[in-house]
């Protein structure tokens, strides 16, 4: 098990984020970490507590959904995840919940509408949310479908997954990634303070128009691309 | 009182789970644990704060609410529990709090909708408000009566208590129960966490349309049923 | 001093609530506990952090307003504790807060319609919000007509200050009180929980009705006069 | 360094408030302090997070937003702490977060009305939300046109800083300041209450009317002015 051990360590210690960050309820999520030269991620056993929890739990999965090493169940999410990283080459952590706001826009079937910087510094364009699979997609095998739920949407929308690291998937929930697995978790908090703002925004102002284009550009570009001063 | 040790510690357990679960103010909630074989179970002292507590504190009643053991008065909800426990042969504990958002649900007197994924890892159904009570059961024995409406509600819409493990009361608020008081209480965490996401939803979107049929079965046998693979 | 030491750790004791119980944000409250023997009672120093006091820093203040020991300036709204205090016998502490959700209501001068039994288990009416005192009342002496502004309007509704132990102030916010300051500080959290209860439950359902007469009375009953059952 | 270690522990202080509060996610927030004498101010580093923060890694900035001292690169909103502190002779301290309800009427470009004495404590008018810039001032030095997009603002409603000590910038989010860091950070937990009993004010009651004059007078002039009464 020693050659799996950054992974597990890694995963577990994302893991232990969500409750910390206040985006789960009880087990209702997981994040994954992978190692590409090994060619697996390391996830959260299934329906196992956060406070009993330990790195060597973290169960290692190949990237077509085949438990490798551990002797826990995986994740029921494990499929969704062995899809985006064996077809997003440049991901090393996913992650997957429930949280609030964001389920809420999931549920609710809309993108969230970009309407401020708190949402530029992190997309150009709104949160896509993912239409609710087919009855054909959800009989099959459902959570493999679910990532190519995810893939095809953003490929339909013109969304690179580098530059957009964050789905809704309808009347599901949120599903965030990027390069590692921490950095999927500062996803999954962004997109729910952002569907929560967003939320607000059109409470306190029912047709309120979306963000003009040159602020968009500016605050992505402050954080983003060549030009980013934003952080050391 | 050795041989109630057992339930009182379960019952003690499971209600100091409450506040911690942010599902209380003061003392607006209460849990039993029952011993079938025994034909009792223990329950909260009615008023006293969670704070003062103890196992040994925790009444012991039987399944016509006649108090078995203990010094205190048990919680002023303790009937509807003894109803319960006598009609469904399955329960093990009973969870009733005054949770905000199931609360405000069991206020507009509406059943909560099932909208996501979240709900039908649950439930395959709306979530159940039995209609306020009539003049007639509020002025009898309206404890005793509660469990009745929750009883005759269920099975006015042909659903099974094993299967649907929560209810709100018209204009009163959550009932939930389980195999175990831990599971109860589970339930009632879930019942809340579907409540506000119900409520943020229509907030979202008002005239969001309910989960599809098949995503509705696919989640909740995932979780549940001969072919669940959602847990160790 | 000596002479009123109990009644400033009483005091102390109960200011020290209001941040724990989540009512206030910085000095946003106030709490006072009185000595009707002594005809005096003890309330917060004006505008000194909660993690700054001490029993000792508790002002001693008269009926009339008077500050009669200790060497910091009493809270801003000491006059309307004076007066309340000086036409309601019954009464032994009094709060003031700012907390979010009923000074929303206040902000909207309602009266918070009573919803469900959470409320009923407290009040048999809805709770009433006097309307914003005239320009005259406002220009005098403020604080001292805040009290008569809010007794006349529980006079002109026909309710009793032992019955209702809570008001808001049209555009300001809350005040509640009680036989003791303890007491008084219960009812200021439980008039929040029932603000915040009766804004969801609008929300979920715009055209709701209010409680039914005899639920109204069954549940305050269960709770208060000759035949209640709740408590030890 | 040693000349400027008293307002590196100032803006450290400060800036430890900010999570402490409520009033940021990661890093999404900073406050500054200046030294009028020494014509600096100190400030956070950009995207460090708040537990990796000292007060020797507070960054050193003249009031042309020029670092002074610090091996660290300032906050990306340096430029604009700089403009206000040239501007405004008198205050010595600035705060920026992106708090959610504050946000969010940012967002719907929205001034904050006054409907209640919270406001009215700080603040006589309502709470002004400069419109978002103008394409050139976005595309040109940005954060610098933030800061004269915020004075011109006040100019123009005819507000003077050293009353109103915060605003919003519309699609951005707020900025408060006041004599001193302390005080600027006390005015970014106000202003993000003050946003959020106004939006469930509205809520409540849709066409809820602004506070009358007499009491936005008085309860302003209890805690500010000549004959201020709040406060020891």
């Amino acid at each position: 098990m020693t050659q799996y051990a950054h992974i597990q360590q890694r995963a577990y210690d994302a893991n232990m984020q969500l409750p910390k960050l206040g985006l789960v309820l009880f087990t209702f999520g997981n994040v994954s970490a992978a190692d590409r030269t090994l060619g697996v991620f390391a996830i959260k056993p299934s329906g196992v507590p956060y406070e009993d929890l330990s790195p060597e739990k973290m169960v290692i999965v190949d990237f077509d959904g085949k438990t490798v090493a551990g002797s826990l169940r995986p994740s029921s999410d494990t499929l969704t995840h062995a899809v985006l990283y064996k077809h997003w080459e440049n991901i090393g952590g996913i992650v997957h919940t429930h949280s609030t706001y964001a389920t809420a826009w999931a549920q609710a079937q809309r993108d969230i509408p970009i309407y401020g910087t708190t949402h530029a510094d992190h997309n150009t364009v709104d949160i896509p949310c993912a239409p609710p699979m087919s009855n054909e997609m959800i009989q099959g095998d459902y959570e493999y479908q679910t990532g190519f739920q995810i893939m095809d949407y953003l490929e339909k929308k013109g969304m690179n997954y580098e530059e957009v690291e964050m789905v809704l998937v309808g009347n599901h929930a949120p599903f965030t990634w990027g390069k590692t697995a921490e950095k999927a978790v500062y996803n999954s908090a962004v997109v729910e303070e952002i569907a929560r703002m967003a939320y607000l925004t059109e409470q306190i102002r029912p047709q309120v128009p979306r963000l003009q284009d040159s602020l968009i550009r500016k605050h992505f570009e402050r954080k983003h691309g060549p030009h980013s001063y934003y952080g050391q």
